[in-house]
């Protein structure tokens, strides 16, 4: 009997091997938030590719508004497009619907996807309706651009720097949140253009997921202050680590050049707080335990 | 009681009505193969976006072997875009896979993706992995680049052009070709650079329903001689017009420029037909009566 793949990682080990090399264009590949590619031409230009996901009865459950869902299915790769310091460009659209669906049905979940679209500024360009024989099923491809020196990677983090959130966190799916929530576009956008701001993702999976990752790929360890994470109404730290959905921007600092950063914040965006929850260690360092947020395979 | 939509053109009518208008580097959205984009800084470069999903008990059988299921999910795309005159670029890959797969199913699926990626020179830069409570759904997103010049529309066919297709048509399901077929990617690209092409699409829903979307954005009506339908052994007439995913290219040629691409064709593509099936009529002129090919809301 074969064996299933215990996580997220050891799948993605499993899939590069099969896949031919990438082209020299690719500057990131399978990994990060988006895909970056150096774009022929456009000199200080870079372009993102993100595609993303939604599954009735795994990301929303069956009855939810198909207005919300449509909102959400983009709103989730907006929010990895943020998450790199760039701007949102064009969108192609999945659906796989049940063959019972009329055509309210169809206006309604594309009323939320016109909705974010308007909202976010993307060109919806294509994309594809067919039927599903199962749940309702939506993925989403978004093109992005950000100019070369704003891109922000998982990567970046150095010992010392300060770890800080947009926002606050947790239950989300009680809440509803999940489904209204806003990607931080042009919060992301501007501190694509902080060069305080060492390493940038959004919280999909939960702090307490995304952060490991985060200090993985920069090859750090680092510390939290629970106490410092900044909460919603009646959620407790442990949701606040271990709840998915935030959708906030997870980032680190410069100190030196915190200072600077956070007066400027507060002028760009008063009314979104930028928090720092911890520092960023040297690698083998004893890292903060967390508990786990989402891992489908897990 | 609300009504279903009756074709995929009043829903795509539906779902544009629900979209914001696109932004003005948008030259073809949705509707055509591939949406077209235009480039900042790139001058003689377009940007090609295509996304396309496959379903278990729609697109294959429960049961078909993944390596198979892989080879066509970036295959069908990739005819795609040669079907614009282009060349693939980079890919993302989504997969809703049941809870149950193990290793050797995954690795069977990616393998299957990676012999494409590698034959048909794309980068596989990100997607994701997603749980599926119901069938197997793959959606595949590539990008392309096509030189301005070269751009090969549904619409640009004239009253007087010949009617054209690569190879051969019908039983692809049948005879499990629509499996291991091989986009016309180099063969895409060639014409695209040919004067006399004046439109060009990929045969992926029959020619009985291919034919006329092609006619339908030239404003034009076709007389097809089915006689002269190239077809796979052991296929009628009617299966050749009416069976779907034969994945060849159908092309409009003008007529004065027909002797000299037909002869250039056959040194460059010695092994693959190139047939004229019929004529390019004036709008309004009654078409060749078609068994219609395959639409999933019909």
């Amino acid at each position: 009997m074969k064996r299933k793949p215990q996580s997220e990682e050891e799948l993605l080990t499993l899939i590069r091997r099969e896949l031919p090399p990438v082209d020299s264009s690719v500057m990131t590949g399978i990994g990060d938030d988006c895909a970056v590619i150096r774009s022929a031409g456009r000199a200080g230009s870079l372009e993102l590719l993100k595609t993303d996901a939604l599954v009735e009865g795994i990301h929303f459950i069956p009855g939810t508004p198909l207005d919300k869902v449509g909102w959400k299915a983009l709103c989730r790769p907006l929010s990895d497009i943020a998450s790199m310091g760039g701007s949102p460009l064009h969108a192609l659209i999945t659906v796989a619907a049940p063959a019972t669906w009329n055509t309210s049905a169809w206006r309604a979940l594309y009323r939320g996807i016109g909705k974010a679209a308007r909202q976010f500024g993307v060109s919806v360009v294509g994309g594809e309706t067919v039927q599903s024989p199962g749940p309702l099923f939506l993925s989403i491809a978004l093109t992005g651009s950000v100019p070369k020196r704003n891109r922000k990677l998982r990567s970046g983090a150095k010992s010392g720097d300060l770890i800080c959130v947009t926002g606050k966190l947790g239950g989300a799916f009680k809440s509803g949140r999940h489904l209204n929530f806003h990607p931080r576009v042009a919060e992301g956008r501007w501190l694509g253009g902080e060069n305080a701001v060492t390493a940038m993702m959004d919280l999909s999976d939960g702090l307490g997921s995304d952060l490991p990752k985060l200090a993985r790929e920069s090859h750090c360890s680092f510390r939290i202050a629970p106490d410092c994470i900044p909460l919603h109404k009646e959620c407790s730290v442990g949701e606040g680590i271990s709840d998915g959905e935030d959708y906030e921007l997870l980032l680190t600092v410069n100190p030196r050049l915190w200072p600077s950063l956070q007066s400027r914040w507060g002028q760009a965006s008063p009314r979104l707080a930028l928090t720092p929850i911890g520092v960023i260690l040297a690698h083998g360092e004893q890292c903060t335990p967390l508990t786990k947020g989402y891992d489908h395979l897990a």
